[in-house]
């Protein structure tokens, strides 16, 4: 099936235009009329002209690539992102070079050096694992996604706001005792936010409240055995209260959430449950569940928007640097559905 | 932090080999001894020499890219997969451009072209949309997973014996009457293989049963509203029977699930299912779900097998011209779980 390879040479004998002018429309083409790119054009779908594009990134340094780093796919969370980062091909034409991290600095850290000896343009990355100070030092465009951030562009959301939300929700469904289930996480980690807009809330309001900082795990069974025993422990500290629980993900409010259907045949009175994301499986739940919505679509959106932008300015004659990272924010969205009363 | 780039004369320098020497070290190595192999070697640490490995493609045309196309990443089994193929990258070094396709066969084909103007080496697809004999004629090694697969090289789950054990497992249950719930798909396809199956044991063994062919949507809104309806229908029809329920995928399962578990508070005893796949929804599932698993590891293992050999294959001097498309058949293993008697 293979055709003969099309040449400059053959393009410049069809048009009588010089070899040094077929490669400007290539490498440069603003530096033709529009009339001449026109004829060129016209004669590449004439010879049926292939491109390598390969040659054209040895020319112009625009490979088109970016990176794509997520921690796992096992969160919907992350798996919705991607969804969404991929869905931008339509609109920017990047393609993406993904990697799921799974905790292993050092391999993503190989991966990343590898990604730029085929001088990707950009990088995207939701992992957690490489501090910005040294993302930064990789001389390429990176814009984190709800992670630390302080050397790097990033878009987050307003976890702080989405901690403040969560808690007046379940204060207005009527729980006696608030109590909000996350990781122990560094201060720079944005989700870090949610915990200190909970507390700040409960506190102001003089609401009852418990803040548990745990290791959930990382597969399933240990988020169900984990959570299971947490809800022994908080049924048996709170018999007879209204207990409203702020998970750290809509994935953990889900496993959470079949547990109690198990153990009650329906969603028990005495129980809200808020969730964080919206991602697609608070939704899908058995019950439909409460969450802070991260704006998933507009998250994505703006990523690839601020990262387009950082690349553009890398391929002019002389690049602005960059004076200081820029931190975009998306408010979260409170999304009330059938667990909070 | 740039560091100044190190060139092949720097090297030439250092080593008092000739510039072609070096160029031969890095484009085939083979012909060098293995002393002055070593002595390029420790050159390049003692330089801190970073390679440009879009200069190596040109030289050799290996860019170590594999496009993987999926067809969305809303049905979990997709996701899985994406996850297990990513996880080769630490046994085989390549890296995926990855592309969700939604069915929209002319973004794909461009998608394709484009990856081929970038020489990736070859191409894993889980898409139905392109025609085996199209993709075929990209020139491409090309490993298609659970599609259509005439012309080019698959693998997939044996989905005819899958059918065989679902409605076998229904049957031991004690079903009254055995409903498989699919699509309406071309004999091309391999999940075809499923109805297939399922029919002939059914036959064979003189049980009632019941074919529904019809399309459940492409959302979860979708779904949800076409499942119910069809819960109700199947009720009307057999009021009095245990229904065993085989439905064509574990996202599909769930759903019908979380519609029982709401109406009932329990899975009702008039009531068996099974889906397919094995994908973590049906073990993260409110009632872990039965399920006829497609071992996802080994599916994603043996694509990347195999298409490993093809691309390795190409990058021989004479490469052997395939005769035939190499078919793989993975043997899907029956999970006993908790919606099956």
């Amino acid at each position: 099936m293979k055709t003969k390879k099309v040449t400059f040479a053959d393009i410049a004998a069809y048009t009588n235009f010089s070899k040094t002018t077929i490669s400007r429309y290539f490498n440069n083409p603003d530096s033709l009329t529009l009339e001449n790119q026109q004829k060129i054009a016209e004669a590449l779908t004439a010879l049926n002209y292939k491109e390598n594009k390969v040659g054209r990134i040895l020319a112009s340094g625009k490979t088109e690539f970016v990176g794509v780093i997520i921690p796992n796919l096992y969160m919907h969370y992350y798996s919705e992102m991607l969804n969404q980062l991929l869905a931008t091909y339509e609109t920017y034409g990047y393609k993406f070079l993904v990697f799921a991290g799974n905790e292993k600095p050092n391999v993503e850290r190989r991966y990343i050096e590898e990604l730029l000896a085929y001088n990707i343009e950009g990088l995207i990355t939701l992992s957690p694992t490489i501090p910005s100070k040294e993302l930064a030092q990789y001389n390429v465009p990176v814009v984190g996604i709800e992670r630390e951030d302080e050397y790097i562009c990033s878009v987050s959301t307003d976890n702080y706001l989405g901690g403040v939300q969560a808690a007046s929700l379940l204060q207005k469904s009527g729980c006696d005792i608030l109590i909000h289930v996350n990781a122990h996480m560094p201060e720079t980690t944005p989700a870090s936010g949610r915990i200190r807009g909970f507390v700040d809330i409960c506190r102001e309001q003089d609401l009852a409240y418990e803040l548990i900082l745990t290791d959930l795990g990382n597969t399933f069974k240990e988020n169900h055995e984990r959570i299971s025993a947490l809800l022994s422990q908080l049924e048996e500290k709170y018999p007879h209260k209204k207990k409203g629980i702020f998970m750290p993900n809509d994935t953990h409010a889900n496993v959470l959430l079949n547990i109690l259907i198990r153990k009650y045949g329906r969603f028990p009175e005495d129980f809200c449950l808020v969730g964080f994301d919206n991602s697609p499986i608070s939704e899908e739940a058995v019950i439909p569940t409460s969450t802070v919505g991260q704006q998933i679509p507009v998250i994505a959106g703006e990523a690839m928007k601020l990262l387009s932008s950082l690349m553009e300015e890398r391929k002019k004659r002389k690049p602005a640097p960059l004076e200081a990272p820029i931190h975009r924010v998306v408010t979260p969205i409170l999304i009330r559905r059938e667990t909070t009363g």
